[in-house]
């Protein structure tokens, strides 16, 4: 299959080169174009718009930041859908509005083409080692043609049904990890300000029915004071906003995701964004240095 | 060692009955005497006060259900301290506060009985399949004299420091433990509004950055609407009411646990405090349909 990639940054880049690696000929697009030198050198193609990496694909992959950005790359002048053809499947694995994604479809359905949203989970390691979480929603003959493809970039690809179910699936996973990322910062907050040995605590609580991934990966992190970045609190607060408008429109009180939000904006507030999400720590650590 | 045991309750029964299948003495005492029954059938010799059946014993087990019954337990005319003697170490498995764990201890101090603070996690099952979590603070000493006691009953015995530092580490595992399953119970209300197939959704997130215990097994009850009770959320309300004071001691503001421990007061005015604590999700259940 011939695939064109869009967006090339911390996810995108590892995914795109595991196309390459699995054999498929690829056609790669970046704004910033020295990202598309190593895959490149890897063997795909570089091209210098949207449009001219999606002429003559069968598929065409979209990993941008939020969803003005996943417009843009579409629909401009020098956009996905004005090189595509009818048959195309355009793959969204950004986390936008599960709203915006099902008008982007019906966009692109005018033109024949169609879209699935394939949000994924796993952090930069996981797109690099092919080990990602893909959250598929769209037409289901879409998403069975383009599997082999997915199963190049992550393990466990799951078909969520219809058009925009991979991004509120995603939306909900982000809900989840938030609180449970609270959980952690919360729980070390106490443990260390009650005089509690950190890793004593890490250990006596990560087997048992408190345990999350959150606590087992980002605890021992923010223990150690390490903050550097798998994910970013700016992305963290960028999907908080995406989840807090999908409970609006679902017109659904959620306490935990409004307190999540909340405190993720003030992290952005206090000039944090840049950190890795764990750094929502650091929000409490100057209050009581 | 020949031990005394006290409290027979859904988790001391089997806790209980697997020192006695460890070959250790053990003399149980129990408010409402017929629980004792089947550990008599075991090999077990009931008591008829907390005071008898810690006579001539190494080590006296307490695990009830708060901290006035601990007091009550240890200290009534008829109570531990009463019947044991110099070098006995009296093990208080229950969760109270560790403020007065702290007092406790140093009144048994003073008729030189050690005490350890040793709450447990891992639920009902764990008990049975002596594969709990144990919390251990107080003297490092009798906390080694016990560790065969301790290892008959659970599968990761901690040592966690000074006297109170058992409860304390365990309320931080319950802050943690109700914020993961805060975020269960809103993953799934959300998932459950947007139309997305529970199955799936606990699929998809489970085995990714947003997975927890709480998730892989709590998750799958509340979809399926099963609110029978491993743990209750009267006894999960007890210990955010602990966790609260706890915070109120060190002079912590944690917007997560009030949170937490405000929909479970909430929950238990509803009159769900008999309901399993995935039965916090009928707090919002009952307004949407």
């Amino acid at each position: 299959m011939k695939v064109g990639f869009i967006g090339l940054g911390i996810m995108g880049a590892p995914m795109a080169a595991n196309l390459v690696k699995a054999g498929f000929e690829v056609g790669v697009y970046n704004r910033t174009p020295d990202k598309c030198e190593s895959l490149v050198a890897a063997g795909a193609q570089a091209f210098d718009s949207p449009r001219a990496a999606a002429v003559g694909r069968d598929a065409v992959f979209t990993i941008v930041s939020d969803t003005p950005d996943v417009e843009a790359v579409l629909f401009n002048n020098n956009g996905v859908a004005a090189g595509a053809s009818a048959g195309t499947v355009v793959i969204d694995m950004s986390t936008i509005s599960p709203t915006q994604t099902v008008a982007f479809a019906k966009r692109l359905a005018q033109q024949s083409i169609a879209m699935l949203d394939a949000p994924v989970s796993g952090g930069e390691s996981g797109a690099r080692e092919g080990r990602l979480s893909i959250m598929v929603g769209g037409e289901r003959a879409a998403f069975d043609r383009c599997l082999p493809l997915f199963h190049a970039m992550g393990k466990t690809i799951i078909y969520t049904g219809k058009s925009g179910n991979g991004q509120r699936t995603k939306l909900v996973n982000q809900i989840v990890g938030s609180l449970n990322l609270l959980a952690t910062v919360e729980g070390l907050r106490v443990a260390s300000a009650a005089g509690l040995d950190l890793a004593t605590t890490l250990d006596a609580i990560g087997g048992g029915a408190a345990g999350s991934w959150m606590w087992s990966n980002l605890g021992p992190k923010i223990a150690a004071g390490d903050d550097r970045p798998g994910f970013s609190i700016h992305l963290h607060a960028k999907d908080l906003r995406l989840a807090s408008e999908f409970l609006d429109d679902l017109n659904l009180e959620a306490p935990g995701t409004r307190l999540t939000s909340s405190l993720f904006r003030q992290a952005e507030d206090t000039g944090l964004g840049a950190l890795g999400n764990q750094g929502l720590a650091r929000l409490w650590r100057e209050q009581q240095v």
